[in-house]
């Protein structure tokens, strides 16, 4: 290989050909000839390619019979040389002029390298719901190589994803150092009269300074922490309010090393808890071991559901929202793998390697709680918990 | 208005009747019924609309005759209810069973809504190409309502956004403060030896933490900070990595205030700088100074930029990209508004109110430079620049 710049990748070499490998076979059963693929994840997954450019139009083109191909805007062109695995001459850059101009789309700069690969008439896989296509990016693919075809390939990589392999866990669990170490920081922190902003402040420091001797990495999830009435929406950041005595706030977090995520939730109640919030407390962690328990290899991911939903039913909390997601490598907005959703309709197969954030939030008409793992399915057994600290509410009176 | 929950929305009721009077006028001179937003950032500055919500299908739908409609998943609506202005009954949810389901696309579930109030044969704008409206969501909308209309209406808001009012200024001037302190601790942290991410780490304690007695918002983009030859690469992020001497830094930041940014830009040079960086940080400031005088209502985009690029020749240096972009309100993935750019084909005129990032970053093959501006265009006169820090190359020797 050709490189310019000397590479710090995260994975070996044989890592990504199993990846690469993964996904041919995929296109091979979809019969596709070429996949696009814009999702900043699944172009990382497969190239190692790093960088915040994914507000522009940009992605990696699979071939069958060659190697990946980048292409991006011209100043991104250096940060993919020095980070894709591919060699020099599979990093391609369109021009500056391109980028939001109403007079011409850099899709049609793609399609016109897409002729030149002789592809004006194959199948080339896009992932139309995935981050970042737009519905103009296909319009002008479709204008612009009219003979071709371009089937929809949506999710088509963050299936190869699903099972991880001992590099990546190994990501991960670093990812859950970093985790621990927020919520370590949190619950020392939090009391009556802090205004929220700082204590986020303290959260992204922490996450960033990483654990364990491993620098930390930006989340694909800003922290979410809302109190009493508001920890009944799950997805409110923060103000410069206080946090107040007599409120319960819940605290998503996520450590991240090297793009590799653990997400990890808890909650803090701020004087004494009254009882419907101790009572959700006892259904909520019966219903996450039961979970833990039917979260393993051979069972399904509907299992899991059903599992958590037993206690919560006899504790006549009904939550109505799926309760997890695969979790691994993540660019913003998402750190889920937008594959399987861990809710009773969900029929597929755990294995060995999975990994999901069980997610049983609780958000209410006037209240809310987060206890959540992420968690490893194992070869045998229940499922591994990433991190470890008390599965509870935590209570400073 | 009938409001469940108390509101501390960012802006006045007035404001709100601006915003959407644009909009509705820029929608009639579309030839539109309706406008179907997606883009995070304009469903907020329409409606107040705030929370980590985006990475699900999602937006705000805008009719001639009635308040906008906030329309999202089922849980999110509880963040809606206490962030955006309209009655409680203008927003609506979608069942999580929804969610990144492969049975069932939520945009089935709006139009149906859509056709419940008549549009069946409306002709409704949809932002082909913003943030975050998939291939695959058009799809889904144009084959539910196969006699309705789906002009491509990108980008419609983002420019109504342009000339900021005195409330959002009054926001930005906040930001600029944070942008300021940002700045000031890179300037007084940056050390040879000091691994990089311990220095993100204080960037974001810094930014979250606020300034002048106004909270921190998180930016639309994590800090950028490549070294040396990386500095090549606009968009890379960090790592453990420490400083080292001999090399120059580029740290590209914004403060946020409330999502309102402002980014800002200064580069540290560890040890002696090189003669060529000395003379592209000379030609550097040269080109900012003449581009800020040109920077005044009545002129163009493009005098901007041709200010900028005649010194910057005078010294050899030829860029190749935009020189900046409008600034203001923003969520993931970009600071930007993605109407006008700072480039010599762009012929918009200037108007008091409007703010740019004045953005001429130097990537070069093997080095690079950025020393920036956020401005705001005057009634008369050259450029107010947001911040007030000194426009130079920082040296450490």
């Amino acid at each position: 290989m050709d490189h310019k710049f000397h590479k710090d990748l995260p994975f070996s070499a044989a890592e990504y050909a199993r990846r690469l490998s993964l996904t041919r076979k995929a296109m091979d059963v979809a019969g596709l000839d070429a996949l696009w693929v814009t999702d900043p994840s699944n172009m990382a997954w497969l190239t190692g390619y790093d960088g915040w450019s994914f507000y522009v139009h940009q992605g990696v083109l699979v071939l069958p019979d060659q190697d990946p191909i980048w292409w991006g805007r011209n100043q991104d062109t250096n940060g993919a040389l020095r980070t894709v695995w591919m060699s020099d001459d599979h990093v391609w850059g369109y021009a500056d002029n391109y980028v939001q101009s109403p007079d011409r789309h850099p899709m049609r700069d793609l399609a016109v390298r897409m002729a030149g690969l002789g592809l004006e008439e194959a199948r080339i896989g896009v992932e139309t719901d995935n981050y970042y296509f737009s519905a103009k990016a296909l319009m002008v693919l479709t204008e612009t190589l009219a003979r071709a075809q371009f089937p929809d390939a949506t999710a088509l990589v963050n299936w190869q994803r699903g099972i991880k392999s001992a590099e990546e866990i190994t990501f991960m669990r670093r990812a859950a150092r970093i985790s621990e170490k927020i919520i370590d920081g949190l619950v020392e922190r939090v009391e009556p009269g802090i205004p929220k902003n700082e204590v986020v402040a303290e959260i992204l420091r922490d996450a960033v300074m990483g654990a364990d001797g491993h620098w930390g990495d930006y989340a694909a999830i800003v922290p979410l922490l809302p109190s009493g009435t508001d920890a009944a929406a799950p997805h409110l950041t923060w103000d410069g309010r206080p946090f107040e005595k007599g409120q319960a706030t819940f605290f998503e977090i996520a450590g991240c090393y090297r793009r590799y995520h653990t997400p990890f939730c808890r909650s803090i109640y701020l004087g004494t808890p009254p009882d419907f919030i101790r009572i959700a407390e006892a259904a909520l962690i019966e219903g996450l071991e039961a979970g833990l328990e039917a979260a393993r290899a051979g069972n399904r991911a509907s299992d899991i559901a059903h599992a958590l939903a037993a206690p919560l039913d006899r504790a006549g909390i009904e939550r109505g929202a799926r309760c997890g997601y695969p979790i691994g490598l993540s660019y913003p907005p998402d750190w889920g793998e937008r594959t399987i959703s861990l809710r009773t309709e969900d029929e597929t197969v755990l294995q060995p390697g999975m990994t999901f954030h069980f997610m049983p939030g609780l958000w209410m008409a006037d209240w809310g709680l987060e206890i959540t793992e992420s968690i490893l399915i194992t070869e045998d057994g229940a499922a591994e918990c990433f991190c470890d600290r008390p599965r509870q509410l935590y209570v400073k009176p």
